[in-house]
């Protein structure tokens, strides 16, 4: 639900929760907050912050996923992507920035620079993000505005495949795409973002001036994948054994997405998504709990198996899709579908009733719950609007 | 209600809200974001950014206060104040990262000083930071630390004078003092803080290792005072006319903390406290307002009163102190006060149900609601606990 906290719908504590505190009664579990820095396989221990070394029996790694850039990296400063909290705090920040600044900008051109949002991948992440943006912009700010109508920003969702959501049934991307473009939301299909520049982008032959461009497209593996020593896949992610050992060590899991493996009930590689990760983190604990309570390693262990439990994605305020066991949704019950399972994934019965209540706000008084600009920012250079009092 | 974002119990959206929405369904109302750089009084217009310049009939210059360090401007690093939603994050990460630290520091000095926390000043400020932060260490977050006991961090309260809360009544001040005693918070009275640097601060002649050190003591008025060329007091505010007008301009008023004014009713200077910033607010409002009407300047403009309602502060979880009209109170019954009249100015009723929540779960369930470590951290050097494992 990053893409909530990006678009000043929900705050960072209502999605986020203590580690530390997750683990309180469990008291055989320790924190530690730092960089794991370097993992010794043969030596068995970690170091963390390039300074601490921390020996283990077992060892999971699931440090993720971050945004790959596709070689671009210089990329990243102006299309920030949205795979952390902080990402979403900084893209919640430019969205509200661009509005303040196109309020006061009398040069038309550069005002609808600073009202075109690009937003690069149509996959779940750009779907949501487009869409909860175009949302804010038709309904829930635009009153607030004299001289800009912020219901004319454009947002641009651009998609290098045929379709968007394409790891779902093209049915369903066809909806999707059907309800974005109702909501305002430009689809760019086939489409590459070739240059980024302060000034905009380039898509194919054609420049289009934005000043927001976010980063949605590209997936690369934890870096900390490369300092195991062992095969990595095209996208940096450990090559795992069917039980998500690492190869020649048996006591090293991988777990998440940066994990690269086969599920063993179809042979389909797993998908890199929070399901399946989770499945991954019960079925290694499984594993290891079971050795370390029989004090012998399991010469079989089962492999590991993903189970499919359907996918979604919102679109704008009340729309969705799902599809679950090859059962398609859409539209508003796809939506209430996607709002119970997320609600209930939540940790604490608090995120829970919290996230629910401003929900509902939002929806009866379209009014977003998180709509602060914090931090150090720079006005960008503009042409101002002459305010004389009347 | 800053200090409660400080110490976590608060999002930062909970407490604030954006000033355009404020003013949507007021059309006559516009927001320019952007930093004020100069005002010229005699072409009547101000300069933003450097950049744009708005002319005005009327001006209200209304820019508060920041923290002063008494010509120790270079404390302000080691010593964060508490004035802004910026301030509070940099304070709340500053006191989850003190434990964090601890809690995987072996040597018993470094970790005595990790957890030794000083608040310099003891104004509502400084009692309410000190207050939660000890609520905190005993009650919130002890059970998630497996080798520190939080309820060790040692709290320090500084204050100049001989008592704290000195704007309250003698019986009052000495009633706070006991309250945060009971709560193991340590005072020390006419005691100044005559060095601060990286290992913690010289108290008098005394050094105390401490890595957390917070500001709570002056009060400097905004640097755009200067900009007017008028009179300043010693702390630089505005020294205004009884109706608030800056001397020799009528039309240009200074409200809130940067104003220095004596109460037209018994001369005594007005506080520099929330709801003397309002009052003044209301007069200036009500006296543009009328002339604006009468389309003539009224010769006799009213001098500023100020209505003192009272004043209040609270001590930790459920302990306040309340000075209203002379009705002193204290304990449960002023702490539920001080939670009412908070609740009451917040802006939104949705603001106001969602804090009452929070305050609702973090009292039944001694959870704090926003206990998040975001932005850049760098770790402090520091000597490793060994962690092995069994």
């Amino acid at each position: 639900m990053l893409y909530q906290v990006a678009t000043a719908a929900l705050s960072p504590a209502d999605i986020a929760f203590p580690i530390r505190r997750i683990f309180r009664s469990q008291k055989n579990a320790e924190c530690v907050l730092g960089d794991v820095t370097n993992i010794d396989l043969a030596q068995k221990n970690v170091t963390i912050d390039n300074a601490q070394e921390i020996d283990f029996d077992y060892l999971v790694v699931a440090t993720g996923a971050t945004h790959s850039y596709f070689g671009k990296e210089d990329w990243g400063i102006r299309a920030p992507g949205l795979k952390t909290i902080e990402d979403a705090l900084l893209i919640r920040k430019r969205i509200l920035l661009a509005f303040e600044e196109a309020e006061n900008e009398l040069d038309e051109q550069s005002r609808r620079a600073k009202l075109t949002f690009i937003i690069v991948g149509g996959g779940p992440t750009g779907v949501e993000l487009a869409g909860a943006l175009r949302q804010i912009a038709v309904n829930e700010i635009q009153k607030d505005y004299r001289y800009v109508d912020t219901a004319s920003a454009r947002i641009m969702l651009v998609e290098a495949n045929e379709r968007i959501l394409k790891s779902f049934h093209p049915s369903l991307s066809t909806h999707a795409a059907r309800d974005l473009e109702k909501l305002g939301v430009e689809l760019r299909l086939n489409s590459r973002v070739t240059a980024i520049d302060e000034q905009g982008v380039i898509i194919g032959e054609e420049r289009i001036d934005a000043n927001n461009v976010f980063w949605a497209a590209g997936v690369l593996a934890s870096p900390l994948g490369k300092t195991l020593g062992v095969e990595l896949d095209r996208a940096g992610r450990v090559i795992v054994n069917p039980d998500l050992s690492v190869p020649g060590h048996p006591d090293i899991f991988v777990a998440g997405d940066l994990a690269s493996v086969s599920n063993s009930k179809n042979g389909q590689l797993v998908p890199g998504v929070a399901p399946a990760a989770m499945q991954m983190g019960t079925y290694v604990a499984t594993v290891i709990k079971q050795e370390v309570m029989s004090q012998v390693r399991l010469e079989d262990r089962k492999p590991f198996a993903y189970r499919d439990k359907g996918s979604m994605a919102t679109i704008g305020k009340a729309k969705a899709i799902a599809d679950i066991h090859g059962w398609k949704f859409t539209g508003f019950f796809a939506w209430l579908l996607w709002s119970v399972v997320h609600l209930m994934f939540l940790i604490t019965f608090r995120s829970k009733l919290f996230v629910m209540l401003n929900w509902g706000f939002t929806y009866v008084f379209h009014a977003t719950g998180a709509r602060l600009i914090t931090g150090e920012f720079k006005p960008r250079i503009r042409k101002f609007r002459d305010v004389t009092p009347n």
